[in-house]
């Protein structure tokens, strides 16, 4: 390798604009082994401290991108439209949207992972569906995009290789919390999955990533910026997650929840966002860019079947079992519920929405080591949002298999503020970024 | 290990302060091998960025000085005080000031390394003095600084080992430039060597580490305040290197050079700054604090052979033949001589000095690598300095052995600069700081 690497890491400390050519020797040099550990540690320091330009952190994606396998989907002629959430509880708005998206005509090839963390992951869910299947080879992906519209798969070993060595270097140095590298790690997973377009949920509270509403329009802007330089038409919605998403937190109850909002049921909050995430998704793919004929639309397809006739379809296609759709016994959810009562009246003032997500994993539904075990069957019945009136035997239901219950109580407990005062709701929609 | 490491690079990269052991366990981790080079390196680009405080910087010098040998002296009941220069071009200041400071009864217990880059190293000058031994134990060192009061060795293998190795990971990381490491590199030497004053030579120019004054202002302020904070008392002089300190730049020329300063000789900018230096270093050490009688003291042991027999017994204890001293032919300076004529007349307007270096390098008079071979004889004479009124017969003489001629002379043509304006000299003490 002729690249001078100390030099390198010299001019990006001190502020200086990486061209393309030397951040992809450098991403290459890395994944070859070529590249130290420690020059790379230095070289993430150094831009946690003096940030990327939008061009940069392009470059720095499509290094990524090319350190792997990805997904050529040039032959299917139709828009190949993506959501990306950067994660929250009772997150469930991919299984919706996916199948909803793909109903106007529009590919959604999405690339999911698991949960880590206060916050759950999509596969994580989708395991709670027997016979599902997540490991498809990329001729079979491709197949059912051209043949159903969506497809929810996991991650190859192969797939952004440059994203997995970057990432757990990052976790080591204190250098997880960098606008340029989250972008790239996000977009670049996406890019890679062969969209055109994507709209990113930026959830913001309590249970997010991003608690303030600035770090989140931070974050927003970053993924929008750099996806336009990636030449990838990209917006961002800033989203509440100052209180759960829907009503269901866990994984199979979250299944079940999802079915009914498929059926025009379910959650108002849930509905909303995903319809939201779904306008900008139609807009960006140029399928329908009014708003009201797009929100038409899509709430038509929700509330007559074509929604839930898609998610069938592609539930098949990827060997689950459709039956659950009418037999929600078959998610096996736990019947062991535990009532958790407020005890006392008001109004909900405030509620930690991560430690809510963290007795859920206490519960068992998620992780918060890599080496934790999910149980796909226990959760939290959350059906309350800040400023709802709640009397003294109104609860929250856990879900659980006796594992980590009282810990899990103790925690939901500490989790809600109720006050006498009355509370403003919270907008579920907080910002809409696009480029 | 219990401590945290990504957490503790954390509160760097957000500038909090780390405490004191905190700093310890990271260092002997790392020396250990049980800290990741990973992680030092990002944790050294987390303070090149944030910066360090006086306690921290003086906290992370005692850990360094921890981790290896350190020279105890305190049975030597008079003062220990020593001097370091940041580096330059014809600085052979060691050579006179440590005999002519022993002169005083004071104790200068030297460390010493080779020279790097385009400037000079210490041993390298004293090997043109034949059998001079730098390698003594401890106890001899002792010894020696007992008997004689000084005494220059180099570094044990295990002499501040923390030392070596973040410095070799700062070299592949650029990070190098940031004062407090460089503060931390200097003074944990320095101290481990087992001075109590310390008189910090902060060179300033084109010849210099810190080429602007205000850099030398920077890292001359870093050394007294953190060294202040170790608890020693610690001054800094900036000193000129825009022109070449005295009139020999190489090894063995450079010893000669120093013996005529010894014998009340040779250049006047290198006597004037030696005597500077060794005012502060009596003043710090409670010898001499009234200047002028200092100067006087100084300048008469210089003129009067004190320092000069002082030298002989320095020399004799380390093994040196004493006979260079009348007969500078068993230096072996070599008798090969180009003269570099000027060509035109003027004044000197402005000397690249680290291109002088470079060249004298090229001649085979130090390493740009450190695999690199050294010639002591070899070298260049410059009897010039800015504002100087020169002939076209004028010239400067390079001490060669064939090797780099060529190469060195076109280097040396090309580093001074001669106009027909009038030019006024530099001042060689720029500025003085004290605790």
């Amino acid at each position: 390798m002729s690249l001078n690497i100390p030099e390198l890491i010299r001019r990006k400390r001190n502020g200086e604009e990486i061209p393309a050519e030397e951040l992809e020797q450098l991403i290459d040099g890395f994944v070859d082994g070529e590249v130290e550990n420690y020059q790379i540690s230095a070289f993430l320091m150094a831009v946690y401290h003096q940030g990327m330009s939008p061009d940069e952190a392009a470059a720095l994606t499509r290094s990524m991108i090319n350190s792997g396998d990805s997904y050529d989907l040039k032959s299917i002629m139709r828009p190949k439209v993506d959501k990306h959430s950067t994660g929250g509880v009772g997150d469930k708005l991919s299984l919706i949207l996916a199948p909803l998206v793909a109903t106007t005509g529009a590919v959604v090839p999405m690339v999911s992972g698991r949960g880590l963390g206060h916050t759950g992951g999509t596969l994580d869910k989708l395991d709670s569906i027997p016979g599902y299947r997540w490991d498809i080879d990329e001729a079979t992906f491709e197949k059912q995009l051209y043949k159903v519209g969506c497809a929810i798969i996991g991650q190859t070993a192969n797939f952004v290789p440059a994203d997995k060595k970057l990432y757990a270097m990052r976790d080591v140095t204190a250098t997880v919390e960098s606008i340029p590298l989250i972008c790239a790690s996000i977009l670049s997973k996406k890019v890679a999955a062969g969209t055109d377009y994507l709209v990113m949920d930026v959830k913001c509270g309590s249970g997010a990533f991003m608690e303030t509403v600035d770090s989140a329009r931070e974050l927003a802007k970053g993924l929008v910026t750099i996806g336009t330089a990636l030449r990838k038409r990209v917006s961002a919605l800033i989203t509440q997650m100052n209180q759960p998403c829907g009503i269901e937190i866990g994984n199979a109850n979250e299944v079940r929840e999802s079915i009914d909002l498929l059926k025009g049921k379910g959650p108002a909050d849930a509905r909303e966002i995903t319809v939201r995430l779904c306008m900008e998704m139609l807009r960006l793919a140029g399928i329908e860019e009014n708003a009201a004929a797009a929100r038409q639309r899509l709430e038509k397809a929700l509330d007559d079947g074509t929604a839930l006739a898609k998610f069938t379809e592609w539930i098949v296609a990827q060997g689950g079992d459709p039956r659950v759709i009418d037999d929600y016994s078959l998610l096996k959810v736990s019947d062991k519920r535990h009532e958790l009562k407020f005890g006392r009246s008001g109004y909900i003032q405030k509620m930690n929405v991560r430690q809510i997500g963290v007795a859920a994993n206490t519960l068992g539904a998620g992780r918060m080591k890599v080496t934790d075990t999910v149980d796909t069957t226990v959760g939290i019945t959350c059906p309350w949002k800040v400023g709802d009136k709640v009397t003294a035997s109104d609860f929250i239901t856990l879900i659980h298999n006796d594992r980590g219950l009282d810990e899990a109580a103790k925690m939901v407990q500490n989790a809600i503020v109720i006050g006498d005062e009355p509370v403003e709701r919270l907008p579920l929609i907080i910002e809409e970024f696009r480029a």
